[in-house]
């Protein structure tokens, strides 16, 4: 069961119960943002304190939201790195790349406590450079930021100030193939070839031709072929315990959230299902978000929407030996506002579930 | 703000504890029993104690839904009045008209309290025959039963031990018209005329030609048109204040939830829309749930989803002087388990929000 | 049956068949023109010799639209009314309201036959100020131009050069509402009230917060509630029969094709649905691309994708006496260029369904 | 350009008439079925004569089916096999496999020609028993069968009187790697990977729980994984000219139409992606219905909804020196009822796009 989080004291008094966290997000204004916004206000030990766009501001944010009408009462403001300091403890930063970590690494430098949703500090300078092909972020803050996936860096995550949350495809990818890669199982002479399908949140809500419901509802294709950029980073945290190359093909599905990744891997040594199955159990012990699909059983992409879950099913084939993994998250949750929230808890010594322990909406 | 119900305590003793109270669902495997199973097993003050489908069971839930892994670890049972004598002290049931108030009726009578969210117990005998064309339930289960829309009726459902749950349709509608029937305004002579439009979980979770994805994917029409079995619930409680007519127009969206309502309102005397408004701002002041958009705006459907919030909108057409009345709900919670669970606060004395405070699922 | 327009000639020689009608299509790139290119690119009758846009031009239309590969090798020019004048024998254009209009009618003054998919040249210039709030094209061609609805407009089309194409809630609107009109059956003291959706396809190409998939997908509400522009000009063909008001709601479905209506309506005598439906036998009697559902059927919007039907249902509430007309049309076929083809069609004394006989899309 | 076919004449005599073929469909109630009355109704040599389903019938075809009314004004019969005799010079069977092909094989004894569209004739009889567990058809019908995949086998099928038309998935896969294979450029040593996605047409009109709009709107997810019926034949056609494996991963797109497959392709030796589509270019020079996107550009589903084509895109990824092969068809088209016509027209003299120049539904 996820452990539901009743508050362990909440607003009260006698038995030693903490003062909320105060909470500001930079970026409320994008999918990312505003699902930060839906998990927070839910949070037992959070108080969000401040709402800051980078361009509009001024107004009630439900005034730009409607869905949020008495959800929150924050006024959004046009972002101001002084209110940060005077109103949060803790901020998420959630805008575009290339302007996120900036501000990410200026608030940090401030002393707050910081948790960055984009791409800017997850991976060295000279790789962003290549595929981000922007400048890099001042290199203290880059060499400070710890890789936010709570179910392998869980101990440098309660240390860190500052958090590089994963790319939501990474994190459905590294979550479906670090078993592997932590046990030495892969063949590390193959490309492991990743077939990646995402909702159109996962775009930003900018709209452009491309997510406009005319032209994506009934469609489906690829984009950014053999050039995404989470690339580098599923290499990297598979590369601390194997070096391996990866091709990621990433693809546009005509729905609004999730994450389907389908990766195909040759394994150093033939293995069946059960035994590669019970090397993910072992890993994902105690992991309460990580959900394992019964061998012969695949994850739906649906049966983890709107909550902080990754399923995860795998297949051997049997006339080709290839080991299929099939890993499903909610891109905007455990693939961005949810496992920054993970991090949070991590860092601030609660349940790694306060805030999260959400059921999926089904149907 | 939805007040954050943070569990250990509620309105009781000393150390705030009090025992969850034990709850069961019969029919836990239709749309409104599992979005039960989803909003309960996050209730403060609740256990869920037994759950049962009418034929089948032995597993797990989550070995026939997935999407509930980790979320209960209950067995479904194949239905035994016995088991839910024993396990629980709240009963929902959650079945097909015709079946469900038989068992609600039965429930009730050996002293559990039950809340029936099928059409059984909603409405007299006669009316019941007419527009379902099935036998009845037992009168003293139907006249004990009293119609739950909490907005309206809070006083009794306070001291009720048997709630019949309001239709969604009905529900979407009865808010947006009865400020103005308890006020008087309608012109009883006139029928309102409501376009009302569901997405297809309203349908139930029975595959049939209709709700197949290749015929109701960009499709849209009408269904039971001038017969849909609502009818007669939302003019019982207009009723209660002004007699008239309705004709209802309901139609399936090809979404997977939340309705839609319009209500063409021809008022007793000319009124513009500040001044209706103003009508509608005081019969929902206090009201969690309701939302009222600013004069000049319309509700989204999308604003509500996965939420227990009913948002409603106002025009007067200064051509025709005819009022708009919009309202837009989650069929399956406000429409359905949320509503139920409302109902269960106000039995059991807790804040009415209690295990509802979600926010929309957006986007 | 559809006859089938296999080409009577066509490019061919001895029996007397004519040369092909050299067309262009101004305004190429939106919807509606890009709906013109694929269904003229199949008409019998025509070579396709022209297609322009307002800003972009200089490259084949298919390497802007890969889906027109192999179907046309034109090249997209931008704008220039010389061209027309040297390639084409008529024009459509289908730009955007208040800028279609103009050039439709400057390119009809240098003596091409024009058909305008705008709204510019389908009302009086006052009611063009009021709701379209913006200046109306020179009187000549306003008061030159025939409101080309086929079904009951064909004399007068017949003989046209200027043609100001049917609004597609118009279109559907109309054809539902003119048999009651034409008959005097409508009572004129009550306004009549008209719930209308769309598909985005509708709202044009340019990409918006509004038809972004993330915010449309699974979603539904209604926009310019009480104005939108197609108003007017239903009021105006209705009242050549009967002066009457209607009130419009437009609703914004989540697919990408289609309109379905549901008008409600007063008669002036109480007539049981039988009779209804005699009177419209009779009023579409040869119409080829009018469908009526029995009596106790409803059309379905998926029914119509992709063809020029409008199909329509009838239903009389017994309880209240309402008449519901059920209207479905695909808003770029019947809602634009397949009724501009057939007002080409008739303007130039061909088969009505000639490039039109197009069985429906389904699923 | 597609050639505009329109009819009169064809390959025939003096004033170009000749007898419009006679058709007929079994099992015209699929979505098979259903688009082959949608394309054979259109096509100028044709005239549809015989309808059957093999369980329902007797009333009109329209009366089951409102689109196609005004389509075609057949009555749908109950499958009698002298029927077939009496009225068609050719059946299309589209039953499901297990029954069609061995009513195919019956009719074709008769002296009749037919087009299978189930997979019951496409492979030996060992295959057949292996991947579809049913009993194989009689082998005299098994042998003469053609496979129906017009861009590689036309020469057989002109002379064919029994057709098995390739599934939908084998007919992308094969479309996008038969250039390679017939170069012989495929590493054999390697299993091709297929990660294969298809609208929930191809899963057939029978309601399901899979298939409810409910469940599969906005998900994704794999089924029958390592054991798709289709791996035989596509294994088969690469066959002739290199023994490859082939691993398939099908998928649920929550699309009514479309298929998408990505192919994963290990190269003898390395080549550039203008090298591979040279290939490609002169592989398909005259191949009507396969269009090549650019080198660096992809195809998208949506572009060939409701055509006849296959576009194929080609992807060599510099880091790891795998080709992806990109092929989009519409599963009812190309990938089923339209593949059948092109065959039919081969088998009969005539141009290979009668009936077929249809432009993709857009948007």
């Amino acid at each position: 069961m996820i452990e539901q989080i009743t508050g362990a004291g909440g607003k009260s008094g006698a038995d030693g119960a903490q003062a909320p966290i105060r909470v500001g997000i930079v970026g409320a204004t994008g999918y990312g943002g505003l699902e930060l916004v839906r998990l927070l206000s839910g949070h037992p030990h959070v108080t969000l304190t401040y709402l800051a766009a980078s361009r509009e501001g001024g107004d009630p944010v439900a005034s730009y939201f409607p869905h949020l009408k008495d959800i929150t009462d924050l006024t959004l403001d046009q972002f101001r790195p002084e209110a940060c300091a005077e109103h949060c403890d803790v901020v998420f930063v959630a805008l575009p790349s290339g302007v996120s970590g900036q501000i990410a690494a200026a608030l940090w430098q401030t002393g707050l406590r910081v948790i960055d949703l984009s791409g800017d500090l997850r991976i060295p300078a000279d790789l962003y450079r290549t595929w981000y092909r922007k400048d890099p972020v001042q290199p203290a803050a880059q060499s400070a930021a710890v890789y936010g996936l709570p179910e392998w860096r869980a101990a440098a995550i309660r240390d860190a100030s500052l958090i590089a949350n994963p790319g939501c495809y990474a994190t459905a990818i590294l979550l479906g193939l670090l078993p592997l890669a932590s046990a030495g199982w892969l063949d590390a002479t193959r490309p492991i070839l990743i077939d990646a399908k995402s909702g159109v949140s996962g775009a930003g809500r900018t709209p452009t031709q491309t997510t406009h419901l005319g032209e994506l509802y009934e469609n489906f294709f690829p984009y950014k072929v053999g050039g995404h950029q989470h690339t580098p980073e599923v290499e990297q945290e598979l590369g601390l315990h194997q070096r391996v190359q990866v091709l990621m093909t990433t693809q546009l599905l005509p729905v609004a959230r999730g994450i389907y990744t389908v990766s195909y891997v040759t394994l150093r040594e033939p293995a069946d299902v059960e035994r590669v199955f019970e090397l993910y159990r072992n890993s994902y012990e105690g992991a309460p978000f990580v959900r394992l699909a019964p061998p012969g059983q695949v994850p739906q992409m649906k049966h983890v929407r709107g909550s902080n879950f990754c399923d995860i099913g795998l297949f051997v084939d049997p006339r080709t030996g290839v080991l299929q993994v099939f890993s499903a998250i909610d891109n905007l949750t455990k693939g961005a506002a949810g496992q920054a929230i993970q991090n949070f808890n991590l860092m601030h010594g609660l349940p790694e579930t306060a805030g999260l322990a959400l059921g999926p909406v089904f149907p």
